[in-house]
This record gives C-alpha cells, sequence and structure tokens, in this order.
C-alpha cells in the first residue's frame, strides 16, 4: 500500500504546511512524510516533524473560529479550510467556580469538547486525518471504533463527500450504530470483539490502497490534531499555559499532544514557557498507564478492560509510555477511578455547571477529585479539566442513577407537597 | 404573584438593558416591565419593547463568543456575562454546497443550533429568561416541557447554582427524563399529558412568587433570545440578511422572533435592510400554522397532534397568527411535511453535511425540498436553513430506518466482499 501511494505521492508535491517528515519516537530516525504509523528503524511510533516559520498571534485571532486558525501548527494544506469539513474546535472554555468549590480547588476551568460537531474531541482528530488524508491521495476515510470515532469518521466523510467504511463490533449498542449509521457511509458490523475489529482494520489497511484508517495508517497526522486542545485552552485563558491539566488516558495520545501543543506554544513565543503539570485520568477497570505511574514502571502492562468508561477502554494502550515522561517530566501524576466514582464525577459535573458528560468526562472529574484529597493536584493552582465527549451518547452509565423526584398527579397541590413546600 | 413581585421590585432598580416597556402584541397597550405575559387590557401577548442606544458593529464584535455580544439588543441586565449562565450561542452557520445540490438550490446555509451546551436552541431563550428573571427576584427556574426545554432549563439553573422544578408528563421517554434528571433539579413527572403539565404550571407559577416558569410568566423575555438566531446569522454572513430563511414552527415564537431581530439589525443601521422572505415549517402530523396559511385563514384552527416531530407538537401554537403575518409581510410561505419526509430530511442533512439533527430539523430540510419543488423558494436566492436541535435526542425517529450495511466474520475478504470489491 505505501509503495502504490508514494508513486502516486511522487507525481505531485505534498503540502502538509508546516509539517517536513516523520519522526521515530523512540531513536529519532527521520523519513519523508508518508502513510505510515511505525517507524521501520526502530518499530516505534512515527511523529510528524515540523518547520513553523514565524507565527504570531494576531494571525492565529484572525483565522475562523475553528482548529484551521492554527494550520500553521498543523500537518494540513495551507488551505485546509477551502474544503468542506466539519470544522470542529473553538469549544468553549468555562470557568467552573462551583465545581471548583465542590472540588477544593481554588480555580477551575472546563474544557468542554461536547460543543463539537458530533460531541466529541474526535472531529479534531478526524478532521486533521482527513485533510492529510486528501492531500496523499486516499479517497475513503476508514476507522475501526466503538463509539465517538466512528461518529466522527462517518460525520466528516458525508460532509466531505467521500465514502467511508466503519467497523464496529456487532455487540455495539443499537444508539452507537445509529448515530454512525446516518450518515450514510458502509457502516460494517463485525462478528467480534474490538480487538478482532481492529486487527481487521490493519489487515485492510493494507489490502486497499485508498482506504485510509484515520487512527491507523495516517495516525501520526490524526493525533497531531489533538495539539489543538492545548492551543485552544492557551487562546482562550488569554494566551496563557494553565498551572495544571487534567486529561482522560486511553491510548494516551491526546495527553502526549496536548503537552506537545503547550511546550510548541512556548518554544515558538506564543505563550510564556510557564511551568505546567499534566495529570492522567484513567478507569480503574482499564487503569495500565496508572498501574504502572504507581509501580514506578516505564513500561506499561496490558490489561483486559472492564469498565463503563468504554471510550477509555484500551487495554494496550499505544502511547502508555510517552504518558508516563510527560507526567513525570511535567510534576504531575496519574490516578484511577472506580465505575461509582466516574458516574459521581458525571454527576457532579452536571449538578455544579450544567455540562453533560459522557463517562471519560467523569473519569476525568473524578480523578480530578482523587487528585486533591491525595494532595497531588495544588488546590492553589490554576487547573483545567478535558471533558472530551458528550453524557448522551452513555445514557446507560446514568440509567440507575438519576430520574424524576417524584411522579404525581397533575394538581398544583401534590407538585408543591412532593417538594415539601 | 404579580402584586408580591412588584412590591419586592420596587426596592430596586430593574436592569434589563434596553428593554423599557411590555406593549401588547393585538392592541399597543404599553406597561411598566414586569413578570407578566398577558396584557389585561387586550389578552394579547406581551412583548418587549425597547430604546436602543447607538449600537455599533464593532461593540458586538468585541464582545464575548456567545450570545451575550448582543446584550444592548436583549432585555437582560448590562452586566448579564458576569453571573454564571450556559454561555449558549456563537453556533456554526455552515455552507451547505452539498445539501444545496440535492436540494436545487444554488447557496444555502446551514444555521447549527446543536453546539449549544445542551444541545438546542432552548439554551439562548432559557439564559434570556434566567438574566430576566434573577433581576425579578425570582429564585427557581421552572418549566413544563417535553424535552429540549427541560434539558436547557435544568442545566442553566444548575450553571447558575439555582433550585429548578421541571414538570414533565411521566409516559416520556426514559433518555429524555435522563438528560434532565442529570442535573439534579426537582424533576417531576406528571401522571397527565403534556396539555395536562402546561395547564398545572401556569397555576403553580400563580401560587409560588419565586418560581419562573420561563415559558410561562417570564415568557416575554424567554422568547427574545430566539433573536439571537437572527443576528448570528447576519453577523455570520458578513453583515447581511439572507434573501431566504427556513424557520419550524412549534409555537411559532422563534419564526416571529428571527423576523424581529432581522428589522432591529436593520433599523440599526447594522446590516443593509435588504427584503427577505421568511419561511415556514411544519409536520404534516401538527400543521395548523400551514393548513390556516394555505387557506388564507388569518387565524389557526387548534389541532390534535400526531407526529415524530414531538417538539414542533404543539396543537395550539400561540403565536400563529402572527407568524401568517410575518410570512405574508415578507412574501414567504408556509409548507407541512409528513413524517416519511421529516426522516428523510434529517438522512439527507446527515448524509450531505454531517450534521444530524433531530426530528424538528428533519422537517426543516423535508419543507425546504417541497418549497423548492412547489416553486416557493427562489432556487437563485440565497437560503438558510435553522436547525435547532440535535439528533442524538430523537433516535427513536431514525431506529427503522439506518444501520450497518452488513455484519461480517472478522475477515479481510468478507469486508471486501461485502462492500462489493
Amino acid at each position: 500500500m505505501t509503495a502504490a501511494l508514494s508513486a502516486t505521492s511522487a507525481n505531485k508535491t505534498i503540502d502538509l504546511g508546516p509539517a517536513v517528515e516523520l519522526v521515530s519516537k523512540e531513536e529519532g530516525h527521520r523519513q519523508p512524510l508518508a502513510p505510515e504509523f511505525v517507524s521501520a528503524e526502530d518499530f516505534s511510533p512515527l511523529e510528524v516533524a515540523y518547520d513553523f516559520g514565524r507565527i504570531r498571534r494576531e494571525d492565529i485571532e484572525a483565522g475562523p473560529r475553528n482548529i484551521w486558525r492554527y494550520k500553521k501548527l498543523l500537518p494540513v494544506p495551507s488551505t485546509v479550510e477551502e474544503t468542506p469539513n466539519t470544522e470542529p474546535g473553538c469549544t468553549r472554555l468555562v470557568r467552573a467556580d462551583r465545581l471548583a468549590k465542590a472540588l477544593g480547588l481554588k480555580s477551575v476551568w472546563v474544557k468542554d469538547d461536547t460543543g463539537n460537531p458530533t460531541h466529541s474531541f474526535k472531529d479534531r482528530v478526524v478532521a486533521v486525518a482527513l485533510a492529510a488524508a486528501r492531500e496523499f491521495g486516499f479517497e475513503v476515510l476508514a476507522c475501526p471504533s466503538t463509539g465517538n470515532l466512528a461518529n466522527a469518521t462517518a460525520a466528516a466523510a458525508a460532509r466531505a463527500g467521500w465514502r467511508s467504511v466503519v467497523l464496529i463490533p456487532k455487540s455495539l449498542e443499537r444508539a452507537k450504530i445509529l448515530t454512525t449509521a446516518v450518515y450514510d457511509g458502509d457502516l460494517i458490523a463485525v462478528d467480534g470483539n474490538y480487538d478482532d475489529v481492529n486487527r481487521l482494520a490493519t489487515e485492510l489497511a493494507g489490502e486497499h490502497p485508498k482506504w485510509a484508517f484515520v487512527n491507523v495508517n495516517v495516525r501520526p497526522y490524526y493525533s497531531e490534531g489533538s495539539k489543538t486542545l492545548a492551543y485552544e485552552v492557551a487562546e482562550q485563558l488569554g494566551w496563557r499555559i494553565p498551572e495544571q491539566i487534567v486529561v482522560p488516558i486511553a491510548s494516551g495520545s491526546q495527553l502526549t499532544k496536548v503537552d506537545k501543543g503547550f511546550r510548541e506554544l512556548g518554544q515558538l513565543g506564543l505563550v510564556d514557557a510557564s511551568p505546567y503539570k499534566v495529570f492522567g485520568a484513567q478507569a480503574t477497570g482499564c487503569s495500565p498507564v496508572s498501574a504502572a505511574y504507581r509501580n514506578g514502571h516505564d513500561v506499561v502492562q496490558p490489561v483486559k478492560p472492564d469498565t463503563i468508561a468504554r471510550s477509555l477502554a484500551i487495554g494496550n494502550p499505544a502511547d502508555g509510555p510517552y504518558v508516563l515522561d510527560v507526567v513525570n517530566r511535567t510534576g504531575g501524576a496519574i490516578e484511577d477511578v472506580t465505575d461509582e466514582e466516574v458516574v459521581e464525577g458525571i454527576r457532579l459535573l452536571a449538578r455544579t455547571e450544567g455540562i453533560f458528560t459522557e463517562t471519560a468526562g467523569g473519569v476525568t472529574v473524578a480523578t480530578a477529585k482523587k487528585l486533591v484529597e491525595t494532595g497531588k493536584l495544588d488546590p492553589d493552582a490554576e487547573t483545567v479539566l478535558l471533558i472530551t465527549g458528550d453524557g448522551l451518547k452513555t445514557l446507560d452509565a446514568i440509567e440507575n442513577h438519576v430520574g424524576p423526584k417524584a411522579t404525581v398527579p397533575p394538581s398544583a397541590e401534590a407538585v408543591a407537597k412532593a417538594l415539601g413546600y
């Protein structure tokens, strides 16, 4: 596949903006930009390297109200906003005083990524993947997924007029099937579990040269999309890096890219390169990175996930070791929380700030609470929580926990009585 | 209730920004700003009247990225953005070329209000209601609702630290109960239908002087929130009014306020007062305004709703006659579409633009299609479609219409075969 595409690519100039090459994460081997994700030299993940020109705040601020305002910091063509895409990003950064008080923190901001087109941060990464895939000559946008990524991929392809191939385990909940199927791409239910689906995606990526699997063969570009969370937080704070940030961990990619985003802003002089601490959040039922952190390991022992936080349930997280590096370098920490705490985290954010997050957001909030209680989060430092997905997609998590206060006959007296008036 | 509140209000100055009084819609009787919604003189709805100072584009553009950038055009205190609120608005205006082509229109924009905090335009109206209610000394935010309004009210109250009382028919779908209950207000299920719940709300508003029922006793303020849809569309088009706009009709309030918003912008010189046509969209199963329009009536005959577009299912729409006025004055039209067309409208928007709307949005898209086919929408004129709510809330509508293309064993060959490769 790679050979075929390289041949195609050779006939035109690849414009991925400031991106200049791919670098292996372990030993720093360099290679030309291509739809590849593992180094043939050291078998470590490939990451995009850049040659940034001068980038000024004013240029960014004059850009569109979506992630393309940061296009000079992303592996995308300089004309990226001109081709149809879902225009994700520029979601709210909400000052959360009531949540802060409940958590025992002085100053908390919630980055509410539920406002994205398909209501999770996956719209960001898929938009970048699509832009790169178009440049490499792909024609089909594909992914294996159990939820948010399926929605984002199918929607982005529909908007672009591309065909999509989305692979899901056939046991997936009906709601998640519907929210993907409605975009009318090629949704395929696979008789197997998510691991089977994932393996199948890698196999298919090798056999179909026109299929860009966003999180497989164009993963180095895709994952850079998460940097925009860091850029937006910093810009929304008035070009400042928060002192503490809590990020949920699935593959670990998002956490490492948030760190990369903050570092780039400092290096480019767009913000003061002030110190910050990155904290990781996992559900105890799938906490391999948290366990490694706790035990002082630098490798991550795979686990079999068993948690309601399914969007975080990656038992063998590809970027686990790099998460440990970031957390240790910045002086952060990693914690994990039980499913009961996840539900309480969802409810706490909803009742204090009116924001309804999916289970992953519950993990983040509950972990923040635990990190305060264990003295790892500084209560006086400004703290940002990344809320990356929407509660409407994981209603089953709260199903047995919330409901009407009372059921009454249609009389004013009955209502008043039920409410203790 | 009003007497008690007037007494309270007399002790302080009411600051509702540019709002100066209430005016009855029928005969123009004027009265002081108060939490009242029907004129005691002519029994018609009360509407907010303003004394706008000079308002410049630059001042708006320098404002926050939410509806408060338009605070000088709304009945809210001048410090409205300083008190905790859900910060709705500034949702995407998406250029929809693929949808335009499918509809046979030259230029279409989709105003995608699914990006609001609780994913419908109700966050706008509730935010304005809350701001006014706070100023009048209310302490509880309340509503009768079957869905979007319940979510928005409960979330806004949670964010503000207010108590909420939300009344729903006990037969409401479990998903809609959960998405309201999670905010931990006083959610009361009523053993009756929506009409019973609505009557109960009016009764309770009379008995509880601290309860602001957003769509009852503070309705004149609440409904002004819909003007922000018009303001945003105009600003996002580069301070220009679109030639045609298609708006769904429930009570009819939104359509009349979009018109009011456009007119105000023209009167204030913020845009050229260019002509525009307002089109109304209903589901055939609840189409009293469409029927009145078709028959040339100026009164609206109530109906018993029977449609999947439940967020539009108001059989006796309070603002029906005013909708007819706006549509006739601007040279628009009203159409209605079957439930089958509603589903096709949802699917058309999803597959062409990657936007998943609730049934009300399906009504808007399908009606636009019908208006093109019947020659009422000018195919060459720039057209905006208001998409006011999210498909995640009405999954049942598409349940029997979309799904996986195939279920296959976990083999690359099986996938390729299923897709015809």
